[in-house]
């Protein structure tokens, strides 16, 4: 999943009215909704639903700490792209580092926001941290 | 809770960035968390928890129908009202007469939207229909 | 783009968290966020983009009036598609015939909700309604 | 605005179906809108409208970065409190600490996550950074 040089996972997103506020660009708490969709699918492409996981083990991915950078705007109708990189911290814990950027080559595609996800394996149940299942640690760290 | 010849309940609602579109107005799926909102702080003001009543009695109320006008726009911090009616439709059934103007009077105070929302009481667990409590539609028919 | 006896225009749309509310299902105002991408993609895939047709002509498409029915429920990690047929209503008016049902056959693929949604093209200035282009309109009634 | 050894400004928020996910528990991009109606409201607070401030000064507030730790869930119907301080860097941007508990005494306030924000001020026209005014400056220093 994570191409050595490469620009890691790469899940496009079309910028919808929705996305906009009143200053003319992408509001800013939306980006999260972008982060979280391409980490969702790169569970995908590797293989794993995270319905599943929680129906099937009781696992869910939570979101513990996140910093981001937001370097320029978005706007309406724009075509981005979400850039994804993961590394495992200790046995419960996955750290992504994300970007955004508009599709395209040269000026167009400079980077417009960068986030440092922690995301922690908890249990529905209890909200306690749990191991992330071996198959899923095997993935990210190919 | 629905005074004749009045207003009906009403709540106030402010507009932030989050409720705007790029089009320099409220997004117009925005008016439906707005009206949730009014008929939500509608129920607690006649003294009843939509938290507790799923907790205690696994009963949940969800929007059968909606048809909403859109008559005026709304603007980033302007300050608005939700109206709200409410009448019983058979046990299991509220209808709802929402309108959202503008705080104040005269001009600005025009009428920016209308909604008529079913109301549906169900089972959580099953999601078929049950009925209203009698201490609810006592409430609702004063 | 209205095949006759078809589904009209299909557009796919997951399922994220963001969409759902604690009641388990898509949240019911997010519906009109999958209707309004919808439209979206079906005027671009007729050859225009809302983005220049605002820049170059002042021209926006507006929400006039909607309604919706809900007939059952989405959920986390469903693929949807979003079914769309328009006509036109005199001059300045679209009228939307949409339905959302999940991906696949048989029970699985049932209607989920569907909606009457009629737009309205206005300068973007004044509000006001205009003409919707011809050239649109010879798209629609295809 | 910031009382020495208080807990800030404080803005109250009640957690409506919109804000859950399916997890039972806020979303966790929902907290930014919740950061910012705070923020918002703790301008006005000092008397100034970013409203005016936009149409008279297009002076616009922008976030630049973002932390924040999730430390605990908040659920649908409780009851929030934001904590706002606020200090300067630089003449072009404050730095806010914002935090939120739930209302009420004993282990059920606990702080339930922290976020560090850094706003600049901006020209609208141009999104370039500019000097925020000293009459706002001198609102935050006291």
């Amino acid at each position: 999943m994570n191409r050595p040089g490469g620009e890691g996972f790469v899940w496009p997103v079309r910028v919808y009215y929705e996305d906009t506020d009143c200053g003319g660009v992408v509001y800013h708490a939306r980006y999260l909704h972008y982060f979280e969709r391409a980490r969702t699918e790169w569970l995908r492409a590797a293989g794993f639903s995270q319905r599943r996981l929680s129906e099937d083990r009781d696992l869910l991915f939570v979101v513990r700490r996140l910093e981001i950078d937001y370097l320029a705007s978005a706007h309406y109708d724009d075509e981005l792209l979400v850039l994804t990189h993961v590394e495992p911290r200790g046995a419960a814990s996955l750290a992504f580092d994300q970007r955004i950027r508009r599709r395209g080559s040269g000026a167009e595609a400079g980077e417009l926001c960068r986030a440092r996800v922690q995301v922690v394996a908890v249990r529905g149940g209890t909200m306690r941290p749990c191991r992330i299942p071996e198959t899923i640690l095997r993935e990210v760290i190919r």
